[in-house]
């Protein structure tokens, strides 16, 4: 755990309105009591856009004391061509469709999109005189991310500690867990996960197959419990 | 000079239509000899946003493959209270005001923007396969932003060769040059400074005053020559 303090009480919690963050959320609320938490979200064209609806609502229910949605709508532009998660030209993959050589940087991985996120996470704690973010990177169990890894995250720190007068640490409880564990840890804090979205499609019901969905239903299934939204 | 190809074909460079990035673009383009530049400016609510005009008129002059604006209209609220360059209520103060004790972080500082500039920029180069990003970072005369040192720049780029397929390079070739030199540079290479914007507050002429004005008009003057905006 590398909560860097440990009365921690003001906080900007990541919230994509996934699993994992919404796990990280009532975690930074409840477990570790943080009073005042400045939740984040972004609008980058992803065609997964209605995560933003499952954040409000995970935003409200933790308590948060503030909820911002950024718009990147600039973001699809920014990044034409680049990746399957925003480009309506490229398609999102079935998880068993996703070739072994591309496990290591898979067509649903946005250039750059964590750094971009993280940095902005950053600049609206400073902006606050809040000196911690949390994020919800976790181990990924089928592929992985280089902006995703614990390296990642510890060189990304490495810069912001640069900064002389407020410098902010970004967090990331869950970066060594696996999805079961998070949600085993979720079910713990009374995480509705009704109200959270991970397929990558942009469709009104999860369809099961895409590299999200694969992670989310080996995690329900792993614990032996019904997902919410599969029903 | 940390530029890393000799023949570099292809680069991005960061236009903002100031002294620096101007000299720079026609640096990459003309002494470097880059066939194709990218030029990329953003609008993060800076009350002297007229520097994006200049940015289009000196892309157009160096002829610029692309020159693409983004608008990163939310960083107002994102950084609300945080800068005199972007909060109406906060003034721009005037060079001799900035007290000493913010020489460190001057108002003008605006919360991580260079990290969220460059994120941004990384993403731009790696979705259309260009390595390579120039940004025109120059010695502080007067006082420092932490976000422009070479040390700031080096964990940059240490985050950015984590990417195991596109890994991108930025480079400030300027960042150990005073301005001075800089503008001595631009005139060899026949950069037009009747197309710049240096001047942080929002008015039709430059004040004079503040500390962007500052070093711009000591520049000039430590060169014996009028600048085209002075006069």
């Amino acid at each position: 755990m590398n909560v860097a303090e440990p009365s921690l009480t003001r906080a900007v919690v990541l919230l994509s309105g996934g699993l994992d963050s919404s796990t990280l959320l009532h975690y930074v609320c409840r477990r570790l009591g943080v009073g005042e938490v400045h939740a984040l979200s972004y609008f980058y064209g992803q065609k997964h856009s209605r995560e933003l609806d499952m954040a409000k609502w995970q935003a409200a229910a933790a308590g948060a004391a503030e909820h911002m949605v950024i718009d990147l709508g600039f973001f699809a532009g920014l990044t034409a061509g680049g990746s399957a998660l925003t480009d309506p030209d490229i398609p999102v993959p079935d998880m068993q469709a996703v070739r072994e050589e591309d496990r290591e940087q898979p067509p649903t991985y946005v250039p750059n999109r964590n750094m971009i996120l993280l940095s902005l996470a950053a600049a609206f704690a400073e902006s606050r005189g809040i000196a911690d973010v949390f994020y919800g990177a976790q181990a990924q169990d089928e592929y992985g991310y280089w902006d995703c890894t614990a390296e990642f995250l510890r060189r990304i720190n490495r810069v912001l500690s640069l900064n002389r007068r407020r410098p902010v640490t970004i967090h990331a409880p869950f970066i060594a867990m696996r999805k079961a564990d998070e949600l085993r840890l979720g079910r713990e804090l009374g995480v509705d996960y009704a109200h959270t979205w991970t397929c990558y499609r942009g469709a009104t019901v999860p369809c099961g197959t895409c590299p999200a969905c694969a992670e989310r239903r080996a995690a329900f299934r792993e614990l032996g419990i019904p997902d919410p939204l599969a029903t």
